[in-house]
C-alpha cells in the first residue's frame, strides 16, 4: 500500500491541502467532494440517490463517480434495491473503496492512549491501549509511547507501519490542527509543540492532529449522529470539558482553529482555579479534576492518602449513591454548572442537537433530571422545546475513531485534490 | 415600480424563498448567487475580476452575468481601469442596478423608530424618526407606529408605498426570521407575534423581520467589514446586549433563528435579574438597564424622582469623568462583566474580528483599556494574539440600514430564484 507523502513534515504542504480545516467556502468544497462525503455519509447508495439528495444532475454524478471510480476511491457494490417485496431485483449502488486505503487513528490522553486501525471506510481491524502515569510528560516521552502504541497495534492488525496511509492523533488541550501545532496541553511540559511535523518525522508517516473533543464530533460526523444531521454540537465531559460543532456537514473550528474551548469559557469572575491558569473556567466546576478537588475535602482524604483520581471518584459516586449528602451536593453543583455551559450553547449556537460524550457520562447525576431541568431554565425562554439531548457515554475507543477519522479526511481530501489537478488537465 | 407579491402574509412563500436564512448548504447558494454578492461586495468590479475570486471560468461568468443582467439585477458601467496613471483606458465593469429596487428597513427599539429607504445598491435616499414612550406596548400600536414612520419617510424621499420593493424590520428579542415571528420582545405585550404577516397586511407591502443585533451584522456584511471578510462577529449594547455572526458571507442564526443571544448567556449562577425573567444574563450587567438600576442607588435618585435613563446615564457618566469612585465602579464592573461576555466569544468562536456596536460605545469606560486587558486575561491563553476588536459607534440609523439590506436580500434572493426558475426551462 502507498504511503502519501505529503504532509510529511511539510508545513507548507499541510496548508496547500486543508483538509476539514478550510473555511466554510463553497468554493473550496467542488461536486466532487460532496458526492465523496455523501457515499461516504450513507455506506451504500445508488447514483440516482446522489444526484437527488445533491440536486444535481444524474450525468453531472454519473461523470464525477466515474473519475472517482478511477481513482480508486469508490467502487460500485452489487445491492437489492426491493429486498423487502423479497423480490430482491440487484441494483447498482457506490460505496467508499474499504481497502483503499487504512490509516491509524489516536488519542492521547492523561491516563492511556488509545489506538485504533480502521479500513477508508472507517471499519475496524484493531485496537490496542497502553496506560499511563497522568501529568505533564516531555515531548520525546510522547513520541515514545506514540511509537510504542503504533507498534503494538499494528502487529495485532498484522501490517507494518508502511500498510498505513496516515495517523491522526488527537490531544487535549489548544491546537492548531491546520499548523499542527499544540499551544498548549495538560499533557505536555512545553508550549506550542509541532508535534505532527515532528510525530511524521518520528513514526515515518503523514500525522494529522487535533484537539480531542473535535475528533469525537469527527467520529459523530463520520460515523454517527452525521449520517443523518447536517447540523450539532458535542459537549465532552472527561479530565476537561470541550465542544465540537459541525456545522453543514463540517467542524467549524473558528478563524485561527482555537475555537469551541466550551471547558474555558467563564461562568464565575474571579471563579474556581483552572488546570489552564485562569478563574472561573467551566471546566473547573465539572471536570473529573474539580470533583476530586471537593471529593478530597468531602471524605476526608489528605493530599498524600488520597487514592487515583478514578478511584476517588468511583467512591464519591458510591457514597453519592448512598444517599451521602455532601457527595450529592458535589454532584449537584457540578450538574447545575454543567447546565450553566449547556444553556449557553443553546443561547448562542441555537444548535439541533447536542450530544453529551465522553467516560464521565456514567456518573448520571451529572445530567440528572434536574440538570436538565436547570438547563431548561438558563435557556432563553421563547416558548419552543429546547434542542433534543444525546448521552453517548462511550470510551477512549471512540475518541480514537475521531482520530482515524481525521487521518481518514485526510487522506480522502489529498486523493480529491490530486483527482481534481487530473481532472483539469 | 412592481411590487413584489410573494411573502406578503404568505408564511408558506416566505418558507419557499428563504433569504439569507437558509442554512449554510453550498448547493441553496449556486453560482448565480454568488456572483451577484460579489458585485454587490464589490460595488464595481471587472468580469474578469468576478471570474478570479470566485475560481471559475470567465465563461461561467459571462454566461450568468448576462442573464442577471436582463433580469435587471445588475448593470454593465464604464470605468477607468487604470486611472492611477492618468491613462484611464476605460472597461466595463458591472455592478448592482441602483435604480432596480427600492426598500424600506426600520429599526424598532425601546426610546425611538428609525427608518430608512435605500435605492438597491444600498444607497440611501431618505430617512426618518419617531420618538416613542419606553415600554412594552400592544401590536396596535406598533403597527401603527409603523405605518406613520413609513408614511413619513416615504413623503421625505418623494415616494409612495408602491414604489418600495419591501420593508425590513428589526425588532429587539428573540425573533424567528423565517416564520416572521417575535416569540419575545422587551417592546412588545405579548409572545408569539407573527408580526411580519400581520404587518404586511397592514402596509400592503413584503415585510421580513429579524432580530435587530442580526441587522447591524447584516449591516456590516453589507456595507461595513463583510465587504473584506467572510467571518466576523458584532456585538451590540444598547437598551439590550446582542450579538451576530456572519459566517462564509452569511449570517448565522441557529437551527431555529434562535442562536447568538450573546446578552443572555448566563455569566452568574442565581445572578442578577434580568428583563427576560431569568437571573445570571450578562446584559443584566452590561445593558443600560442594567446600569441605570445602579445609577439610581449611587447617585441617591430614588424611583419616583428617577429622570429618564439616557439623563440618568449621562449623569451616571459625567460623575465618573468628574471622578467619583461609586459611578466608576459601575462603569468598571459593567466592564468587568463585558470582559467575560467577550472572552466567551472568543474562547467559544475564535473571530477573524469582533465589532462592538451601539450607541452605549459612548461610554468609553465599556471598552477602556482595562476592561480589554480583562478580556486579555479571560480569553483562553494560546500564546497568539487576540482577535482585533474594532468600535463603531454607530446610531439607529446602522440599524435601520441593516434592516434595509434584509429586505434588499430578500427581494435580490428572490428575483436570483425567479432567474433560476427561468434559466431551467
Amino acid at each position: 500500500m502507498q504511503t502519501l507523502d505529503a504532509g510529511v513534515g511539510q508545513k507548507g504542504a499541510r496548508k496547500g491541502v486543508g483538509p476539514l480545516i478550510a473555511p466554510l467556502s463553497d468554493l473550496q468544497r467542488p461536486l466532487r467532494q460532496q458526492i465523496f462525503e455523501r457515499v461516504r455519509a450513507a455506506g451504500m447508495i445508488p447514483r440516482v440517490q446522489v444526484a437527488k439528495e445533491l440536486g444535481v444532475s444524474p450525468a453531472s454524478v454519473t461523470t464525477i463517480t466515474s473519475e472517482l471510480i478511477d481513482s480508486g476511491l469508490i467502487e460500485e457494490v452489487m445491492t437489492a434495491r426491493d429486498s423487502d417485496s423479497g423480490r430482491g431485483r440487484p441494483a447498482v449502488a457506490l460505496g467508499v473503496r474499504r481497502d483503499a486505503h487504512r490509516v491509524a487513528g489516536m488519542k492521547i490522553s492523561d491516563r492511556e492512549h488509545t489506538a485504533v486501525i480502521v479500513d477508508f471506510a472507517g471499519n475496524l481491524i484493531a485496537d490496542d491501549a497502553i496506560p499511563r502515569r497522568p501529568g505533564p510528560m516531555t515531548l520525546n516521552d510522547l513520541l515514545l509511547a506514540m511509537e510504542t502504541l503504533l507498534d503494538r497495534v499494528c502487529a495485532k492488525a498484522a501490517l507494518s507501519r508502511a500498510d498505513l496511509s496516515a495517523i491522526g492523533v488527537g490531544v487535549p488541550g489548544f491546537v492548531d490542527s491546520l499548523d499542527g501545532i499544540v499551544l498548549w496541553s495538560s499533557i505536555l511540559n512545553d508550549r506550542n509543540v509541532p508535534l505532527a511535523s515532528v510525530a511524521a518525522r518520528r513514526l515515518g508517516l503523514p500525522v494529522w492532529i487535533d484537539n480531542d473533543a473535535n475528533l469525537v464530533a469527527l467520529a459523530e460526523l463520520w460515523f454517527g449522529a452525521g449520517r443523518t444531521l447536517s447540523d450539532f454540537a458535542v459537549v465532552t465531559i472527561e479530565h476537561g470539558v470541550g465542544m465540537g460543532f459541525v456545522l453543514n456537514h463540517r467542524l467549524y473550528r473558528g478563524s485561527q482553529r482555537l475555537g469551541m474551548e466550551l471547558g474555558h469559557i467563564k461562568v464565575q469572575l474571579d471563579g474556581a482555579l483552572c488546570r489552564c491558569g485562569q478563574r472561573g473556567c467551566l471546566e473547573a466546576y465539572v471536570a473529573d479534576y474539580a470533583l476530586a478537588r471537593e471529593a478530597t475535602t468531602a471524605l476526608n482524604w489528605g493530599h498524600k492518602d488520597a487514592p487515583p483520581i478514578g478511584v476517588l471518584l468511583e467512591s464519591l459516586y458510591d457514597h453519592a449513591k448512598a444517599g451521602n449528602a455532601t457527595a450529592r451536593s458535589i454532584f449537584r453543583r457540578a450538574g447545575r454548572y454543567l447546565a450553566v455551559g449547556l444553556s449557553n450553547v443553546i443561547n448562542l449556537f441555537d444548535p439541533a442537537l447536542i450530544i453529551l460524550s465522553g467516560e464521565r457520562m456514567r456518573y448520571d447525576y451529572l445530567y440528572a433530571s434536574e440538570t436538565l431541568a436547570e438547563m431548561d431554565n438558563l435557556a432563553i425562554n421563547t416558548g419552543r422545546p429546547r434542542p433534543p439531548i444525546e448521552i453517548h457515554a462511550w470510551g477512549d475507543l471512540l475518541w480514537a475513531h475521531g482520530a482515524a477519522a481525521l487521518a481518514l479526511s485526510s487522506v480522502s481530501e489529498m486523493l480529491l485534490a490530486a483527482n481534481r489537478e487530473i481532472a483539469a488537465q
